[in-house]
């Protein structure tokens, strides 16, 4: 736009903007994007601001008025509806219609003559008609002519505060020397299941019923039924690829694996193939595609585990010796976190001066699994590979294929992750594995929902890993895992549980260490499915009450509120639609039953001060009848220690209540 | 620079950096900027940072390294030197060098073999040798050869940590893929005046020692002893133009004037000339040059009012009349803020086409000014022109004068005036001059202090101006004259008062407004300069304090300090070079003596919790021996209800004290 120093209105710091604009907010269908600016001019007049946005494939813009807020401060909000890129920008004018109407009503209060005025105020809708279509124009000089006849001074005032008028210029006044923003400021809209999810992890080599085989696609067909029983939607599978034998890890890590040891599934590649290249013992690729389609049917998908990493075994070694290090000696570089050694695998040398071709194969990988059927993908330690290239790498995916999903499994320092979410990843790992306290659960989820990162970093948690138990599941008995599970489902919509250890509740460590005994990376396990599982059944519960609680559905709209007791964490999910806000209280003690009081800020859930209200429980189906903003609530281990509570403002009075206190 | 996907580290919010690095943080010479980024990379390699800086006039950066503070987050620091325009951006890179050296530590200790590992190190100094000149490369590659023949890999390893060779590695390493943050950040290097300056500022014609006798530049010399005596160094003149006589304001603003009435300065323009005029009364523009001339013989600059508008008689309003609004009627739109009318001024029509010749007029009228040894300006009501314009016409003037100071008298809302700051004016005037209160103080000058404006808005405190006169001055008494000047002096670096009114304690108002009875906008006074005046000498007191003591030539160095008396406004100001620190307290009670504790930061002022320390007071001349962070003080309002400490870390016994408790 070529400069024109008559542009008089200034638009700064517009909100959300992620790094001047370098990267796009995230939003899922239905979601708003609620936008701020500091909109202002010189002098005295009237200033008036639109919200431009558009889906990248319409060429017109939607336009939102803004509306001020305070202090110079303007906002204005849209919906987002279909995946794929949104952008927005903001366009601000003096209304000298506006500017003139408001000037000539103190005028006339204050007994001036307003006969000039009233001319000043035709030559502006003359001037808008000239500039519009030929139906408002005929209007427009309508309203010109009647002001410019009417010579009673207090008619033609009624005249100009007419509401019809005040609409018609509003919308075609003409907006001379409007200032836009200089930024289109982008939103990836992902598809729902990026905010909210349910995730399950299980290696399918250990899926088969009988005990001592190797587990198979086919064996994992015969797991949906119970899984999505559970109530996931997501079925993550560690690698599937061939597993190197060179320098395999044995059982428990260790150094010389015998010969029946398995490996681990992420030390990837071997003669049979690599990383598109399925592990023979699991079965074809047929029987892959199998999975997926029967998956569907149960409404879940599978997610495939992106490991971009090399056994020594792996063909790219040979065929790309280039994209590798190579050490004086003429050996390769295998991982290191010296003095530890990963000699299984090996990084990739992402500096190689053969880069280009690199990144294209490594694209490929992710084509050709979404060719099978998936969409989902959690990305192992994308920390250690290049932003530029996950950057590039997400961006080209999700142009031909809007829908695919990337986890990052960045278990990393704040910024690192922070950075991974801005390039593109869908969703994140967390630090909630290890949080603990009611401190820490409010001050960790503030950063998350409550400051910058809520635009563009979608938590997913995990109470577990295959390579975390963290210390609080090793030492707090069977009710920590209990308690991690209400926690996880309902502080954030996306979470998910390295089953079936989680469901087991099996919490036997490496001394000092947060990893399994006998962990599943280095061995087969065959898992007793049969045994009935009091786990299992709280598992179905809260995958049931998320589904149907349209409050639990988001992360971004949790609000915590006091509590006088230090081990009861609680918290609001407010409805976005403002129907059915829901109240958590969770028992943090996996020793004690808990009471105490917390303290509902009424006006905000539009309760009166003196009014009963419903709470009605979600895991014990017990309905209280509370009043005023201080309640008492009761935690024991038996049956649940928490409630899911949905608040109803009004009291229905024909129906039956137990009453608590 | 090409996309290349091999540079591996991150830089991002880069600190500071105002909108994206659209507009410059400002300076003065000798003064720092630290900048602070985040700077990682993906993995866990070594990484390193330079900070580069030039002048403008410089093609070579300068390079500071960053030192990490935590957090992923970077410092450095570099002090500028010379006025004009300064940038600023980081590189950072993967320290492979580094990064091998670390590893290579932690696998000796454990133990293990590093003939391989010594090995690639010796390639990175024969890499580093071959990319650097020859000198250096000479000496690299005879540490090279060292590192190559020792067999001894405790002995290599003792080469390996040598100073010498990490020093010379650090420098001339190669810098593998280094990322260059996208922008190169502005900063503007104003002169010192521009961050510590005290103004005067008084009507010419109000100038004479003859009652009833119109002043001129001659009697404005007459007063330059004493305008310098009392210690300033910038004097300011309402505006010196030719006065309209059409529609002239009489006495106390008038609607009608007597044929005697002078009219308001700020009426510019009549048949004897415009903005690039003088009247009549004043003098010739030689006597203006003369009083500048003489003006800097007392070490004084006289200042100029830049009031962009024009009375009906200006010359421009025939010349360029499309620079105006015209109404219906024919006649010329006078300044208005319904229902007030303003006849006597007409604002300028900033929307008009012809606006490239209006700019560039105005911005003659400030070169006309230039060349007759004006330096500074005082721009009248500037939140009425189009930020654009001031934009350019500051960027116009400092390109050819980089040492023109500009002083914004926006008193209009607080984003307006930020956005004037960032533009380009110098400093601005405040709402330092409605505060009252502890609480207010701390509030208004911890945001204009520790917060984003601190990098480019430079507050000027005035307790008065010829159009305000506060409340707390109206009814305050001759002791709220005092503590608005000692709050002036010591808060702000840039203060100014509106003198002789000011000298004399003069607080009639008009009844219900901030306004002065028989203001001398519309008349001229005559000030009997010739008695004693107990304010004057402590407003020299105050100048000549804040000369000896370079922490009250600063703003940004304030920190408030817990007093628990809430009439006793208590703050350090830090001194740069950490020799002199200050310690202001005042009592802010106009009626009664106070006392209390102030609790000192110890820690921060490098003072032993059980070493006594003397403070001295300037203005009462007495020192104190204090110890411990909590300390008496006594506020009298005889001599004076404040004091200004400096303290002294070291007690020197052979001295003579004053003991207080």
């Amino acid at each position: 736009m070529r400069f024109d120093g008559r542009r008089r209105v200034v638009i700064e710091h517009v909100e959300p903007e992620i790094e001047c604009g370098e990267f796009p907010i995230k939003r899922t269908p239905d979601e708003s994007v609620v936008v701020e600016a500091d909109i202002f001019a010189d002098g005295h007049d009237q200033v008036n601001a639109l919200l431009l946005y558009r889906h990248e494939q319409d060429k017109q813009w939607q336009k939102v008025p803004f509306i001020p807020v305070g202090n110079d401060r303007w906002q204005a909000e849209f919906k987002v509806s279909m995946i794929g890129i949104y952008r927005y920008t903001v366009e601000a004018w003096i209304d000298h219609f506006k500017t003139w109407r408001e000037n000539l009503q103190k005028k006339y209060f204050a007994g001036q003559d307003i006969a000039v005025e009233l001319q000043i105020g035709m030559e502006y809708i003359q001037s808008a008609a000239e500039n519009t279509g030929k139906n408002i124009a005929v209007i427009l000089n309508e309203w010109a002519n009647r002001l410019g006849q009417e010579k009673d001074q207090s008619e033609a005032f009624d005249l100009v505060l007419n509401k019809d008028l005040t609409q018609l210029m509003e919308q075609y006044g003409e907006k001379l020397f409007a200032t836009r923003y200089e930024k289109e400021l982008p939103v990836r809209v992902d598809r729902q299941k990026a905010l909210f999810s349910a995730w399950y992890e299980l290696f399918p080599r250990s899926a088969s019923s009988k005990p001592g085989q190797h587990g198979t696609f086919k064996d994992v067909e015969k797991l949906l039924p119970e899984i999505s029983e559970m109530g996931f939607d997501i079925i993550y599978l560690p690698p599937i690829h061939p597993i190197g034998t060179t320098a395999r890890k044995g059982k428990n890590n260790a150094i010389k694996a015998k010969k029946s040891d398995p490996g681990s599934p992420w030390a990837i590649g071997s003669p049979e193939g690599g990383h598109k290249a399925i592990h023979p013992q699991l079965g074809t690729i047929d029987d892959f595609r199998h999975l997926v389609d029967k998956a569907r049917e149960y409404d879940m998908e599978i997610a495939l585990d992106l490991a971009y990493q090399c056994s020594q075994d792996h063909p790219y070694v040979k065929e790309h010796p280039q994209w590798f290090r190579w050490r004086p000696d003429g050996t390769v570089q295998y991982a290191e976190n010296p003095p530890k050694k990963y000699q299984d695998v090996l990084p990739i040398n992402f500096e190689n001066d053969d880069w280009k071709a690199l990144w294209e194969e490594l694209k490929s990988v992710v084509t050709f699994w979404i060719d099978k059927g998936v969409h989902v993908f959690r990305v192992d330690n994308p920390h250690t590979k290049p932003m530029a290239f996950w950057r590039w790498l997400i961006d080209e995916i999700k142009k031909q294929y809007p829908d695919v999903i990337f986890l990052s499994e960045a278990f990393t320092r704040p910024k690192v992750m922070y950075r991974l979410a801005k390039v593109g990843f869908t969703q994140s790992y967390t630090y909630f594995t290890w949080r603990n306290t009611k401190h820490e659960f409010i001050e960790y989820l503030s950063e998350l929902t409550r400051s910058e990162p809520n635009n563009y970093f979608r938590p997913n948690f995990w109470p577990n890993t295959p390579d975390i138990l963290p210390e609080h599941l090793q030492f707090g008995g069977p009710q920590a895992f209990v308690i991690r599970l209400l926690l996880a489902t309902t502080l954030s919509s996306n979470y998910g549980i390295y089953g079936p250890v989680y469901e087991l509740q099996l919490s036997q460590a490496v001394s000092d260490k947060d990893e399994y005994i006998d962990s599943e990376k280095y061995e087969i396990h065959h898992w007793d499915r049969s045994q009935p599982n009091p786990l299992k059944s709280l598992i179905r519960k809260m995958n049931r009450i998320r589904r149907e609680i349209r409050a639990l559905q988001h992360t971004n709209n949790i609000r915590f509120i006091p509590c006088n007791n230090e081990q009861i964490l609680a918290f609001l999910k407010l409805d976005p639609d403002n129907i059915e806000h829901v109240l958590v209280v969770i028992n943090l003690d996996v020793h004690h039953d808990h009471n105490g009081f917390v303290d509902l800020p009424l006006d905000m859930l539009n309760i009166k001060h003196d009014e009963p209200f419903r709470v009605h429980d979600h895991l014990s189906e017990m309905t209280f009848i509370w009043q005023g903003s201080h309640n008492y609530i009761e935690l024991r281990h038996d049956p649940y220690p928490a409630h899911v509570l949905s608040i109803s403002p009004r009291l229905h009075k024909e129906q039956d209540f137990d009453y608590y206190m």
